[in-house]
């Protein structure tokens, strides 16, 4: 876990209290909590934000209100303003990827700024950043939701927090070598009886064969003595 | 740009139209296109797909229908079954970073199963799949909805494509060192002239400092003439 305070997500002049409700969402489903609206058209709170929020209503309740993007940042060193199109861009551009790494290792406080759902950040509030934040994404169809864009962003962050560690697998290791070998003594043994193994001077390359196929899977020693088990079945005398 | 194929998508029993368009509008906007969908519920074509998939017609008009997702990846190498709980799990578990890389790597075609709305994948889907791709979320709060999972794979996907390369930052190098150190000169000599460098021991110091913080913006040969106008208009007489 690192040392370095989350990012605030700032949503400015958003429209519908179901895109906040939905941001809501996205950040907690990553482990953010801290929400700051500027400006929200329909005022807050909003009514529409709880439904859409699914359970994250800590988060709505949280949310702090503020008239401009300068005092919504104003504690912030670090201000990041998301665009998906490309303007005549003069500052930094980075991926969300990027600006994850870099929030990870920058002391002070970063900010994710999203503009309203339909127009985006006005250049004014663009200026207020040192970094663009864009998501990389197909140039013949770029359809990103003020949601969406804020989930790519803070599944990103989360990737750098503990939670967000790979679950562990918790697979049993193979058998050991002697389960596996047993197991392939008892089907050769089986297979020589049925007459399997032919002509005599295929025989050993046949069973290297069958070897190494039965080696690939990587059974535990569970499943070894399942197979076993079936092997056993098989070989039983066939009731008439 | 990598040639292995890019992943199916696979939608097993989706509930809602809206959501089957969601689901392709996430993926068309990180570059796949194809869809497929196992025994929707509502049947397919599906008049509420459309309008959610914000234009992402191309997807939903090539979608393909099966009865059952054995038949849905029979043609599929690598299937993975997409779970947001952690079950007995028996097999191994990727995050949707890892399985992007593989799918990059591993020849053949890989298929990215998700399961219905409510319910997720059915033990028997699951057991179809080598396997498990969970995204690491917040074990406090984990309501991640189709669309987001299936946005949070495409765009791991997209990340291995020429598409998601980061935009170039076509920003001006910063002004050769001349440039700089001209304008430094500038400022120092009216600095000088306005009794700024006081105590005369401090002044190397006091010039470091500002030759420091004057350098560290790196600002371009245009942003450097644009100070020296202004420096120069402050150095101009004050009109009475």
């Amino acid at each position: 876990m690192s040392d370095t305070l989350p990012p605030l997500i700032v949503l400015v002049r958003p429209q519908l209290g179901e895109n906040i409700g939905k941001a809501a969402r996205a950040m907690l489903n990553f482990g953010l909590t801290e929400m700051r609206l500027v400006a929200p058209r329909d005022g807050w709170p909003n009514p529409d934000a709880g439904p859409s929020a699914a359970g994250a209503d800590i988060v709505l309740e949280r949310a702090q209100v503020f008239e401009n993007l300068a005092e919504a940042v104003a504690d912030c060193q670090h201000v990041y303003a998301t665009t998906v199109r490309k303007r005549g861009v003069t500052k930094p551009v980075v991926t969300p990827e990027e600006a994850a790494r870099e929030i990870q290792t920058q002391s002070g406080r970063s900010a994710l700024v999203f503009g309203p759902e339909r127009s985006g950040l006005e250049t004014d509030d663009v200026a207020l950043a040192r970094k663009i934040l864009t998501v990389p994404i197909n140039p013949d169809f770029g359809s990103l939701n003020l949601a969406q864009a804020v989930i790519l962003c803070s599944y990103e962050w989360s990737k750098h927090q503990q939670l967000a560690s790979p679950p562990a697998t918790q697979l049993d290791p193979p058998g050991a070598q002697n389960e596996l070998d047993a197991m392939i003594a008892q089907l050769d043994s089986m297979l020589e009886q049925a007459g399997y193994f032919f002509p005599p001077d295929r025989v050993p390359a046949t069973k290297r064969t069958l070897r190494n196929l039965l080696t690939k899977p990587a059974w535990n020693s569970l499943e070894i003595r399942t197979l076993r088990g079936v092997l056993t079945t098989l070989a039983k005398p066939r009731p008439r």
